[in-house]
């Protein structure tokens, strides 16, 4: 059956800490939402950056900065091609993990590029960011990303945010088997409905934003602002 | 002129400790923002929150829950009617003022109100960020704001952000008169470019969501999924 | 029995946004953590801002600057009067109360004020940040906190937060009851560990102050450093 | 001349992301503050941690746990030798760099460890933050900072803080020549202060714990706690 999200595509980000084939709770929240994308025929694609040999640095290429192995410029063009991209992580001391700041301070080497109607080359991608750890940390976490992916120029739809976190302290964390043999955060609603509410709101804005041919070109275009455009801009009257 | 932005809504909540009639640094950056809106056919709308009598709390009318008085459903009747909401305030202390915090509180208060569609009442409306202080915390305030804005189901478009921060240190805040007779920041070329794109996303992304109805209703309605549809979420397969 | 902690003070300011006489959560964390430096001697006193009429802004007394009335200066005298001075508070949305941001606020307000040593008159207090939610953010709570508090000129001691926060997702708050007759956060070994190693931190850290006589005044002193006084500082050779 | 800070041992850990022997803007922040703790007589040892391999992870020695290589564990030893512990990094995004963030996550691998009195391994020890960019989100990047080492068990003194970041939009960083030949902030008195006042108070809170025996052994002790200790810790009666 055709859907209306068919021919999307999401890139989702991990930024957790362990390599794989080692199972990562990150992974589990990332198929969560992967599922629901999936059966709407969205295509979907998983980096796990630690599998990579992602260079520091804040430059598109860093071999070309000293560096001797860079593998940021393949994940790239998956960055480029994706009409959705999620960043996902766990939490460390509540905050997000080094390879998660790795992710933003390779895609922000990018912000001086331009898409083809002159503005910042993430304009017309929709982001949101998912976030498990075992305690704290979720909102403070996809703050962070997600006014990371908007200063980009990535759009944020509603509700693009979802994960889990347990109570105050040491404990499993998402999809650990539990003493009951149960897995943690499945039963949470909150949880459950964060990730499909996310998921739909990123179909929705990408296929509206597809539809309508991105944000319209004006006022938004670094080059022409550069030259000389102003679009209305002008300093107010002082009181 | 026609316009396609004609009959746009905006309203500006100002967090600024300051009340009327004195200036408000952070008045004068909406004042830049609201002057391109304006010209584009969009009525704007200001409130400045400290000159109301806005009760602290998390309800939607605090009378209701012991408060003598409570200017804020008068003004939740203005959120209602905006297209564009951009919440504006000072930094203190690297954070957003006890006022911005209240705005969001009281937003807050209106997050399990629904709107005709059965979605939250935020949805349809975009939102940004206006931060202004003699210096640091731009980005995280306005992160705190966006996070927070499209948790209620506010949509962010790309650069839904500005604002203007001195260097490090004590120093004037913006539109102060310098001793040259200039105004701080009014010639930070950053500055007019961030406040100019912002206020065009802004623009567009509403026009958009006026255009194609909002965002579609499905897979992001609190009631339904409360009843039981799932949209397609199931938990991951443990692996 | 003399405690080595005989005679030192706390103050609690709480951040709470529901008035006196109604129950607030935040006050039932405040109560166990004021009970261990109760019974070691302290003498504890307890501000909840919201029955005060607190004015907004950042001088000492807003009277002075048009507000009609302003209990800041009654509070502050009791801020001044304290060795131990703990914020405490809920989470609404992931981040501290528009109450805390208020005190953050007026106690900046005092940052110019020095102590009879000639540094900062916050220097010598020892501070620490209590908060609870019904889920997330007491991490981010506690470090906009604590980061306020160093800057003013307070010591922060070893493990200096304390609270409890539940699972992702609505749900009760410390000390709520549920529906097996317990209490909501009393029986996690997390929030029992934390109240207690931040109020022996806290005793221990005000007595060695008050031991030694302070920090001592050299290398922070404002007022000598306006006339001129560097102690060592140079500007790094450019390499 | 014997100083009462002889024998102090200082590192710095610097989260830049741009390898030796390039120049790091940090590396010129911790030498203006290196010179002033050196010039008293404390040893001070820098640690660029991208000059080395470090693996991501949360566990002491990381080839214990798949790593091919990780030179954390020759590092740790130089964090275990210090007295005052400071992390210096560059704000990308208005956050703390990824190597920054590695920089906490191995630290916090070791919160387990006791120190000889049976308290967390980080009791005792003295820290701070150092934070430079060319804009925007000092005081953000070191409350994450400072919070995260007093979470440890670090003690924080006053003003513990410092570092310079330039005026809105893009633009030099610390060090950086300019036109006139001068250096970007090197004139900044506010920058110059915090960076003196913090090294004092890093000395003076040092050698205060250093003479008291570190902070007391009572109320802050994992083991006991977990053997029964309460130290007068009980649940508060419900109102």
């Amino acid at each position: 059956m055709a859907s209306r999200f068919d021919g999307l595509r999401a890139l989702y980000l991990n930024g957790t800490l362990t390599p794989s084939p080692a199972a990562s709770h990150t992974d589990t929240l990332i198929e969560a939402s992967a599922h629901v994308l999936r059966e709407q025929g969205v295509e979907v694609d998983v980096v796990r950056l630690v599998d990579h040999r992602v260079a520091p640095g804040v430059q598109p290429d860093m071999t070309e900065h000293g560096a001797e192995r860079d593998d940021w410029p393949q994940i790239w063009q998956r960055v480029a091609a994706a009409d959705i991209l999620v960043l996902a992580g766990p939490i460390w001391l509540g905050d997000n993990s080094s390879q998660t700041r790795l992710a933003i301070e390779r895609l922000y080497a990018h912000s001086g590029e331009l898409n083809d109607k002159g503005q910042a080359v993430f304009y017309g991608k929709v982001g949101g960011a998912l976030i498990g750890g075992n305690e704290d940390g979720l909102k403070h976490c996809t703050g962070v990303i997600l006014h990371a992916l908007q200063h980009l120029g990535v759009t944020i739809p509603p509700n693009a945010e979802a994960g889990w976190i347990g109570e105050a302290g040491p404990g499993p964390s998402y999809g650990d088997e539990l003493d009951d043999g149960s897995r943690a955060g499945f039963d949470n609603d909150f949880t459950q409905k964060n990730i499909t509410f996310m998921a739909w709101n990123l179909m929705h804005m990408a296929a509206i934003l597809r539809d309508v041919g991105g944000i319209p070109a004006e006022g938004n275009l670094p080059e022409e602002w550069q030259q000389g455009s102003r679009w209305g801009f002008q300093n107010p009257e002082y009181r």
